[in-house]
């Protein structure tokens, strides 16, 4: 074996390892596991950071390590539970609601296995995938959905916004939801499908 | 000259062709015209469809050739500017309020360069820059940035939210836009930097 051959299976078991404590923890949304156990029980490929869609509740506090969560769920959600959540404000910051497509990192062993994965995403309707990393022995695919909901709904512990509206915004975060949800099964039972024979 | 090279030739002299085209009808965004202008004088590069990014009022007809446009711009935008454009609106649809962040395409004549564009790319901080096609003599880089707003703020000929609303709204879509083309001019200036020399 090789020194890149060597160094992708040292990774794998890195990112194995790292996937079941995200599980253990409830962390991976359940909806994604499928298609990631399908790409880990591959010998040339193996995932990274991946979701199958969310819809969120955040405060943006200035860089990224600094928001703060308000909800996260990898479902559909109700207006109740986003009015549960916009209680208590903190003080500062602008919160968001969100909704935000899968997004997928796929690791391929060979620039081949890559633009395998590739075109499989792109043939699915995924037309902003693509390789992001190129190293010997480690090229990562980004598959990553587009259609988004990322509204300002309040600032500094006020909301902008009244229920009515709340109201129309939860309806559309559930219906992007579900036709994200629709679109990554077609990804899923082609990546099933075309990457079974690869190994 | 291999076929692949002259396919090259061919198909950067067509996306010439059509961006003066573009820039004709004035289509094409002032903003975005130094890094194309630069990026097309390169023997190994050109471009296609970029956008500096640009703040958006549009109604949602169902799949994207039937959407329709209230007004685009690649520029900060006034309240009035969008209140005007909300005065007349067609009976069915949803109507969006969005700023969508930059996006250049960029295509290079080697794996090589195309690896040389991505690493700048994402050492400018468009960590969702990604190698989307990979054919000999044409590899294509899409540089996207990622911060995004994205509002529903109608629906069929009827606003859900109010003036001072949307006050905000056009007060977030503008900031976004400040800080995109803050962001762009990093990457524009790193490309002629580390560019320059590769040809």
């Amino acid at each position: 074996m090789n020194i890149e051959a060597r160094r992708f299976e040292m990774q794998k078991l890195e990112a194995l390892h790292k996937l079941r404590e995200a599980i253990k923890k409830g962390e991976v949304d359940e909806n994604a596991l499928e298609i990631l156990n399908f790409i880990n029980s591959l010998p040339d490929f193996y995932t990274t950071s991946s979701c199958s869609g969310r819809i969120s509740l955040f405060v943006e506090l200035g860089s990224k390590p600094e928001n703060y969560w308000l909800g996260k769920w990898h479902r559909e959600v109700s207006l109740d539970e986003i009015l549960e959540r916009l209680k208590k404000l903190p003080s500062k910051g602008v919160i968001w609601l969100r909704y935000e497509p899968s997004i997928f990192h796929i690791v391929a062993k060979s620039l081949e296995k890559a633009k395998k994965v590739l075109e499989i995403a792109r043939s699915s309707g995924y037309k902003r995938a693509g390789i992001q990393v190129l190293k010997e022995g480690r090229f990562v695919v980004e598959i990553a959905d587009t259609e988004r909901i990322d509204v300002p709904i309040g600032e500094n512990s006020k909301l902008f916004i009244q229920e009515d509206y709340l109201k129309h915004l939860v309806r559309f975060a559930n219906e992007k939801f579900r036709k994200g949800s629709r679109k990554l099964k077609r990804l899923e039972s082609n990546l099933m499908k075309e990457l079974k024979d690869q190994n």
